[in-house]
C-alpha cells in the first residue's frame, strides 16, 4: 500500500534508451520488448575510437514503455494473450458472475452512493469502462494451466515469449530459439552457492527447457487467461530471480487511479509482478483498472476481500463466501492468489509462545477463525474445490505462509516449518490437479538460518518455486528494512528462491510513498541480480561488465544510463559537480582533477601495451629500460 | 570525504537514554561509556503492568554523548588513556618534530599565509590550540604495542576496557570480569556460517581471552600511545563486527571546524574508526583537530599526505618523505595506517588487462612509482623500518589492498590474490616487530566469490583480522552502493571479516553529504549486527528481542527508541499518522484499527494461555468446548 498524498510521474521512459521487439517464430505474434540502451564511444588515448555495442535490459513496463503506445488507462493495454489462449481451443466464453455491491465493501447500490457522497468521491466507486469482452473459461476438457500444456509437451506461446525473454536478447540464444532449437538442456541448472558457470559460459534458455521446467513443476508462468494484458515472465529457480511490488488502497483510501499509477511507478522500475492488497471499500472495482493496465502478473490475497464481505467478522467468513470471491477475482484475471491453507489448527497453541505471535494478516485471519469454530481451516479441507478453480482459469497458487516469523527470536521454529510442510503436501495436491504452484517463505530470520529455509523448501515442497518476503536479518532497523531484507534476500536469491517481495524503508513503521516503493524496488532489482550473478546466470555480467568499462573510460553518461535508476545516479553526481562539462571530465569529484587512480592505471595499461609488457617475462627483461623511458617522457603518457 | 556545504547537527544525544558507565576493577579509572535505553512497562490485556528491562547499548560517541561532559573542540577529549600508558613505564617524552609549512601542503609560511588570503580563509590554517603535552614514543626498551603486552602475559587497561564493552553490558558477564575470572574461554569461537551458539549461550568475553586473541594476532587494539583520547575497541572475528567511515576534505574542500563535525556526526551514529582521508590543504592541522577530539581511534593513508609533501609528482617520492610522514602523523597520535607494501612491480602488468585497472588510490600510486623507477615498492623494501617506527608509537598496520577489485568482472583475480598472499608475508614481518596488523581487502566481488576472499585471508594471513571494503555485490545501481556493498559486508561480516569499511549512497558519484554518512554508517551498522546475530555473538540477539516485543505490544516509542536510528524511525511513523495519540494506539497504517494480525495474535496467546491450550494434547481435548465460549464471548478478549 502507498500513501495517497502524491502524484506519481509515471513516464515510463529511461534516457539512451530504445523500446526494441525480438520476434518469436513459432507461434504467431511474439514481439518480446526489451529496452535497449544506447553507448557513446570509447575514446582511446591513443585517439583511436572504438564503439561499444548497445545493452539490452530485461523491461516490466510493458506497452507504456513504448513511445509509440498510445492508448490511456480507461481503455487498458491490448490482449497481447487473448490470441494466444483462443487458438488453443480448450476455453468457452460466458457470462460470468454479475459483479455485486458487496464486491466493492457496500451493502447496496444505494449504500455506495450514499458512502461516496459523504466521502466527496474521494473514494468513488468507478465502474471499469473498457473491458468489452466477457471472461473465458475452461471448456470442461481439462485444466487450461500452462503446467497441463507442458505435460503434454506443447510449448505454448507463452514459453517461446519468455524464452527469448530470459536471454536477455544475446544474439547466438535468440538464433537458437529462432531455429526451434530442441535441445532441451535440462543440464543447465544454475550453479548455486559455491561455483559459477560464468558469464561466458554459451548456456542459454531455449523454450523446450522452459516447457520442461514448468511440466516438472520446477517454475510457473502466471497467466491467468483473462488477463491477456500480461507479458509472459516466468518464476523458477533456473531463471532470472524475480521481484514482487505490493500497492493497494488502505483505510487511509487512495482513488482508483492513483492505484494505477502506482502499478505503472512499480513495473517503471522493474516490478516483474504487482500484488493488489487492497482493504476497504472499491476493491472490486479497484483490481479491474489495475488489471486491465497491468503488463506484469497481478496476485492477490483474496482472503482479505472476504473478510470485507463479511464485514470484517473472522467468525463470518465461510467457504462459500470465499469461492464466490476467488471465481469474482479469477474472472477479473488475477494470475495468482495467496491462499493461508497451511495454518492448521493444530499449529496454532505453537504460536502461543512466540516472539511475535503471528504476524501474517491472513495467517492471523484463518488461526482466528480455527479459533472460533474449533474447526480445520476451511481453505485446508476445502483445497481440492479450491484446485478446480484455478485450474479452470490458470491461476497459479501462492502457498501462503501464515505462520512466518516476525522477528529473529521466532526464526525457523516449529509452527513456521509446520506449515512449510503442509505446503509440500498442498503442492502436490495442487500438481494432481495441474494447477501451477509457488511457496511463500519469511519473514525475519538470521543469515546462518537463511539456507536451511530454501533447502527444506526443495525438499518438502518438490522443488516448486520459493517466494520471500525479505528475509530480514535483523529487527533493529526499522526504517533500513529494506538494506535488512535486501540483505536476506540476495542471499536466499542466490541459493534458489525464485522471487523476492519488495520490503519498503516504511516496512512496520507506515505507508510507502512513491519514493519508498522506487527505493524497494530498486534495492529488490539490485539484490536479484547480484543473486543473479552468483548463481551463474549467462548474460546476467554483461550489464556490470558494460557499466564498469564505461566507469573505467569516464564515460558518466554511459554509467547513468546504465544503472538501475539513471535519474538518482545523475542527480548524485550532479550535485558535488554539476557542470556538463563535468560529465566529459575524466575525473570525478572524489580525487580531483590532478590525481585519479583511474587515469594512471589507463597509463599503465597503455605503458604495458606499448611495451609489450604483459606478461612476467617481459617485465623482468624489458621493463628496465623502458622505465627511463616513461620517467623521461614526463610520466604523462595519457594526455 | 564530505561534501562541504552543509551544518552538522552534532547533538549526540538518543531520545530516553542515559549515559551510563561500567567500572572496571584491575585498572585505575576504566569506565566504559554505554548507552542505556530505558523502556515503557508492557500492559498486558488483563490490565497487568510488566515493567521492561533496559537496553544497554554499544556505544562510539565517547564524552560527547555525555551530557554532562562541558569540553568543546578547541580544548579536545580529556586523555583517558595518558595515565595507563605513562604508568607501564616504557614510554619517554620527548620534542617532536617541529611541524613545517610542507606539513600542510604550502612552499613557505608565506605562501601559506597569501594562500589563505586568497581563499578568504576557508580553507585557513589554523593551529590547534588546545595540546599542551609533548608526543611518546618507546623509551627504547622494546615495542610499546598492545601486542607486545599480550604476548608478555600483561592484561593491559586497555583489554580490561574492551572485555567490559564487548559484552554489551551484560550483569554475569561484568561480574565475571569484576572477579578477573581467568578462564580464558579459548574455546569461544564464535560459529561462523551455519550454527549458531545461540543468544542464550553463556558464554562472555573475560579480559584474559582479549590478551590472548590479541597475543596471537587475531584481533588488534588501534592504541596510538599519542591518541589517549581514544577509548579502547578491539578489532577482530571473534568480537562485535566493527565499521569504519571516511571523512577528510578534499580539492573542493571544508573548513577544519566541519571535518571535527563530520567525525562527531559520523561517531554519534555508530562509526568504530574513523579515517581521515584528506588530500590538499592542511591535512597536518585538519588531522591534529580530529584526533584531539576524537573518542574512536583514527586511520590514515600516509601516501596521500607524501605525495602532497612532493607536490602531487609520484616520482618524487621516496622513502624519506615517507618516512618523515609517518613520524609526523604518529607522533599527532593516528592510530592505525593503511600502508599499500604489497603492490608489487611484478603484479603491475596482471593488471593491464583488467576490466578496471587499478582502482585504489594508494595503489595506483605505488604503481606509478614502480613503473617510473622499474624498482621494487619502497614501502615494501623498506618494510622493515617501517614496523620500527609503528612499534615506536603502538600504529597498528592496515595493510592496503592496492589491487583490489573495482568491478565484478576482476573479482578474485591474479593481480588481487597475489598481493593478498604478500600481505600475508608482510604480517608475519610486522608481528615478529611486535607490530599490531589488519588486512584490507575488496572491493567488487559477487555473492559466491566472497567466502573465498576470506578463506584465502585467514590461511595466507595466519588469521590477522580482515577489513574489507563492502564488498559490492554487483555493479549496476550507483546511488544505491550502499546497499550493494551492504549485502557483501554482511556476508564477510559472517564468514569472519573484523571491520567493515563503509560506503555511502554517493559512491563512484560524488562527495557524502551529511544524510549520505548516516545512511552509510546505519546501513553498515545493520550489517555488522545482522553478522553478529549469524555468528551467534552471545548478546547481540538482545535488543532484537527488545525491540520485537516492543514491536508485538504496540509500544512505538520504545521500537523507535531502540532502533539504529530513533529519528527516522520515528519521522516514518509520523508520515502516515502524525497524531500523538497514534504512538499509543494498538494498530498501524497498514492494516488500520480495524484489523490488525498482532491484535489478533495476542487474543491467541491469551486464549490459549487461559484454557491451557500450550500443548497440542490441550487442545485436542479441551479446545472443542472453549471454542464456543470464545464465540459467545464476541470473539473479542482482547479490549
Amino acid at each position: 500500500m502507498i500513501a495517497s498524498s502524491e502524484s506519481i510521474d509515471s513516464d515510463p521512459l529511461f534516457p539512451n534508451s530504445e523500446r526494441i521487439y525480438c520476434h518469436g517464430k513459432n507461434h504467431k505474434g511474439i514481439a518480446v520488448s526489451m529496452r535497449e540502451i544506447s553507448l557513446s564511444a570509447s575514446e582511446k588515448p591513443n585517439g583511436l575510437v572504438e564503439s561499444n555495442e548497445p545493452i539490452k535490459v530485461y523491461d516490466t513496463s510493458g506497452p507504456w514503455g513504448d513511445p509509440n503506445f498510445n492508448g490511456n488507462v480507461t481503455e487498458g493495454l491490448p490482449s497481447l494473450r487473448r490470441e494466444w489462449i483462443l487458438n488453443r481451443g480448450d476455453v468457452t466464453e460466458y457470462d460470468g458472475r454479475t459483479p455485486v455491491p458487496e464486491d466493492n465493501g457496500y451493502l447496496s447500490d444505494k449504500h455506495a452512493e450514499d458512502y461516496n457522497k459523504k466521502k466527496k468521491a474521494k473514494n468513488r466507486l468507478l465502474e471499469y469502462p473498457g473491458l468489452k469482452r466477457r471472461p473465458l473459461k475452461s471448456d470442461g476438457s481439462g485444466p487450461v494451466t500452462q503446467l497441463h500444456y507442458a505435460r503434454e509437451g506443447i510449448i505454448t506461446a507463452e514459453m517461446e515469449y519468455i524464452a527469448i525473454r530470459e536471454n536477455l536478447g544475446r544474439e547466438a540464444a535468440y538464433q537458437a530459439i529462432q531455429d526451434n532449437q530442441k535441445d532441451p538442456r535440462n543440464s543447465m541448472n544454475f550453479a548455486h552457492e559455491g561455483d559459477s558457470l560464468g558469464a561466458s559460459t554459451p548456456n542459454f534458455i531455449t523454450p523446450e527447457f522452459v516447457r520442461d521446467e514448468i511440466a516438472r513443476g520446477r517454475a510457473i508462468i502466471p497467466s491467468n487467461i483473462n488477463h491477456p494484458e500480461s507479458e509472459p515472465m516466468i518464476i523458477g529457480r533456473n531463471f532470472l530471480v524475480k521481484i514482487n511490488a505490493n500497492i493497494g488502497n488502505s483505510a487511509v483510501s487512495s482513488s482508483i487511479e492513483e492505484e494505477v499509477e502506482k502499478m505503472r511507478w512499480a513495473t517503471k522500475w522493474g516490478a516483474d509482478t504487482v500484488m493488489d492488497l487492497s482493504t476497504g471499500k472499491n476493491i472490486h472495482a479497484t483490481r479491474e483498472w489495475i488489471i486491465r493496465n497491468s503488463p506484469v502478473p497481478i496476485g492477490t490475497v483474496p482472503i482479505y476481500q472476504a473478510l470485507e464481505k463479511v464485514n470484517g467478522r473472522v467468525e463470518d467468513l465461510c467457504w462459500e463466501v470465499f469461492r464466490d470471491t476467488l471465481i469474482e477475482q479469477a474472472e477479473q484475471g488475477v494470475d495468482y492468489f495467496t491462499i493461508h491453507a497451511g495454518v492448521l489448527l493444530r499449529f496454532i497453541p505453537q504460536t502461543a509462545t512466540r516472539m511475535t505471535g503471528i504476524v501474517s494478516r491472513g495467517g492471523s485471519i484463518m488461526a482466528k477463525w480455527c479459533l472460533a469454530h474449533h474447526k480445520e481451516n476451511f481453505l485446508y479441507t476445502h483445497w481440492d474445490d479450491i484446485c478446480d478453480i484455478m485450474a479452470t482459469y490458470d491461476v497459479s497458487f501462492s502457498i501462503g505462509d501464515g505462520l512466518r516469523p516476525g522477528s529473529i527470536a521466532d526464526a525457523n521454529d516449529a509452527a513456521q516449518f509446520a506449515e512449510l510442510k503442509t505446503q509440500g503436501g498442498l503442492t502436490e495436491r495442487a500438481w494432481a490437479k495441474g494447477v501451477q504452484v509457488m511457496n511463500e517463505g519469511p519473514g525475519h530470520v538470521p543469515m546462518h538460518m537463511i539456507k536451511e529455509n530454501m533447502e527444506k523448501q526443495i525438499e518438502w515442497c518438490h522443488e516448486a518455486p520459493f517466494y520471500t518476503l525479505g528475509p530480514l536479518t535483523t529487527d533493529i532497523a526499522p526504517a533500513y528494512d529494506h538494506i535488512t531484507s535486501g540483505i536476506g534476500a540476495a542471499m536466499i536469491g542466490w541459493y534458489g528462491c525464485a522471487m523476492l517481495c519488495y520490503v519498503t524503508p516504511k516496512e512496520h513503521l507506515g505507508l510507502p510513498n512513491k519514493e519508498d516503493v522506487r527505493e524497494g524496488v530498486i534495492t529488490y532489482k539490485l539484490a536479484a541480480h547480484a543473486a543473479d550473478l552468483a548463481k551463474g546466470h549467462p548474460a546476467a555480467q554483461e550489464r556490470d561488465n558494460a557499466i564498469s568499462k564505461a566507469r573505467f573510460e569516464f564515460r558518466w553518461e554511459d554509467q547513468f544510463n546504465l544503472s538501475l535508476d539513471p535519474d538518482k545516479a545523475r542527480e548524485f553526481h550532479d550535485e558535488t559537480l554539476p557542470q556538463d562539462g563535468a560529465k566529459t571530465a575524466h575525473f570525478c569529484s572524489m580525487c580531483g582533477p590532478t590525481f585519479c587512480s583511474m587515469k594512471i592505471s589507463d597509463e599503465i595499461r597503455q605503458y604495458a601495451d606499448e611495451n609489450g609488457m604483459n606478461t612476467e617475462e617481459a617485465i623482468q627483461s624489458g621493463m628496465e629500460e623502458k622505465a627511463q623511458e616513461f620517467k623521461d617522457s614526463g610520466s604523462k603518457i595519457y594526455s
